[in-house]
């Protein structure tokens, strides 16, 4: 079983990439774009995300095999709701989302009966929009699928194939465990780079422009991912709130501790946590996740993945 | 005036890159390297980091007119205190610290009656030791001179022109400044990096197998600064403590409000800090301190900068 057409919900980053990698890897499949933003719709036209870029979601699902969401989480029901009862009935409906419990919730809320099987591709760049899309965003990227109780086993099959044909690494778990994963990987590291950026513009000893003109010092690598799309984010805290305040809970102890030990003057705890951490380092070059080149092998593919 | 002999006091990655970047920029300066560590010095004769490597700190930093002391900050004293008597009498002390107040003190307690006029090139990468050192470190970084109260103006003017020959922008203000400066846009930074790869390789419900894996979700970048040397960076903690201890309030302060705006599910709030901070990022890029590709432009020169 594979898919014959593809109607892509949502035409942003994500969105606008699935459409133009299924165009070049999956020649085959035709693919259908929607997004509620005119604006959206006809730049994604211009710069042809999608074979047609239909007018109503109703539309652009009606003959479609599989029905990608890719917008905010926090959207997802409203834009399921659109096309309950324009679904065909063999459809499989899926997502992008970056957080899976609440998106799982919300798409069969929304279409009662319907087979909904969640994915979340692990790729992306700080950059949003129609035009920050491109075919090659996922590949050698991870791509996490978590089917239900009781999914269909030739559906999972398909949506692995789908995403493995765009060039992803697909993997399976649970809903809930990956939205623990995702919390320390990508949902904390966030929020502590939008609270530092925060923090070092709200300083009356240092200006701005000085925060600027230093940043290479390290300040730098944090504005990067807190220049991410806003909307996204607020989302996905909301929808992952738990995961997220506990791993927040964690992380606060932790730097209270190095806080202390810095007052106190503990230069051994400092090092002995300071050589472990650097430890993790070569462990996550080593099993290819990321480069010792200065670039960070970035130039190869996206950047950072949301 | 210019220097005549440079002599460089510890040969890892800033003493190297600056005994190479001389060699290639100033090739009329001669060059005298010395490092506490045998094995340390053996390697910078086979690498050539500077032209002549000397066997003790003493005769390394006889001839010269220039002394760079390029030891972690906290090693300053016990390194200044092994050339007490044997420098010029018209010699300049300098240094490439991290933190300036202590480095301009334990310094002048070292070397009584010594011109000593410290600095802070804001360059480097997370890697450390002589290997890591490269000529082209400095260009287009900033220097940070902090010329203590009645320094010789020609003896300022002299080191701002050998940094400018390196190909650093040169900037002078207080030590003091400096310290509060680098504590937010460097020293904050790295330690909330060192704090989050803790904690994410002491979880229970998650494998750090897993965390390594799914590390490109923005993890990642904060691995690579917390693989930056443990010894410099306990240094810099313990000697800029005041300033380091009074942004990490700042920080904290500011994640229990988002963390409390989680809790309660204010989205507005979300989306506000997100939105500035992301703001934050379009100045660095504008400043050219960042670039928007992927690599951030990162492959043009050393990486994130201690």
């Amino acid at each position: 079983m594979s898919f014959e057409r593809v109607a892509i919900i949502g035409l942003g980053l994500l969105g606008g990439s699935i459409g133009l990698a299924v165009q070049d890897y999956l020649p085959g499949v035709a693919t259908t774009g929607y997004d509620a933003d005119p604006a959206t719709r006809a730049r994604a036209r211009e710069l042809g995300l999608a074979g047609t870029i239909s007018d109503t979601a109703a539309e652009a699902v009606s003959q479609s095999d599989l029905v990608i969401f890719c917008v905010p989480v926090g959207a997802m029901a409203a834009a399921a709701a659109e096309v309950a009862g324009s679904l065909r009935p063999d459809a499989l409906v899926s997502d992008v989302g970056s957080s899976k419990e609440s998106v799982a919730k919300a798409l069969s809320d929304a279409l009662p009966g319907a087979a909904i099987i969640p994915a979340h591709p692990v790729a992306g760049t700080e950059h949003s929009g129609p035009d920050a899309g491109f075919a090659s965003l996922f590949r050698n990227r991870w791509c996490i699928i978590t089917p239900p109780e009781g999914a269909d086993p030739a559906k999972v099959k398909a949506l692995s194939e789908f995403w493995t044909a765009l060039g992803a690494n697909v993997e399976l778990m649970t809903a809930q465990h990956h939205d623990l994963v995702l919390a320390v990987t990508s949902h904390l590291p966030h929020l502590i780079a939008y609270t530092i950026v925060g923090t070092a513009s709200d300083l009356e000893g240092v200006t701005q422009g000085e925060v600027i003109k230093y940043s290479a010092g390290g300040f730098r690598d944090f504005t990067r991912i807190a220049a991410s799309d806003p909307t996204m984010w607020r989302d996905v805290f909301l929808t992952n709130k738990d995961a997220v305040l506990e791993m927040l809970q964690r992380f606060s102890e932790d730097l209270t501790a190095l806080q202390r030990a810095i007052r106190v003057g503990d230069g051994d705890q400092l090092f002995d946590h300071f050589t472990r951490t650097r430890a993790i380092r070569r462990s996550i070059i080593e099993l290819g996740q990321d480069d010792a080149r200065p670039d960070f092998g970035r130039s190869d593919h996206g950047g950072t993945e949301p």
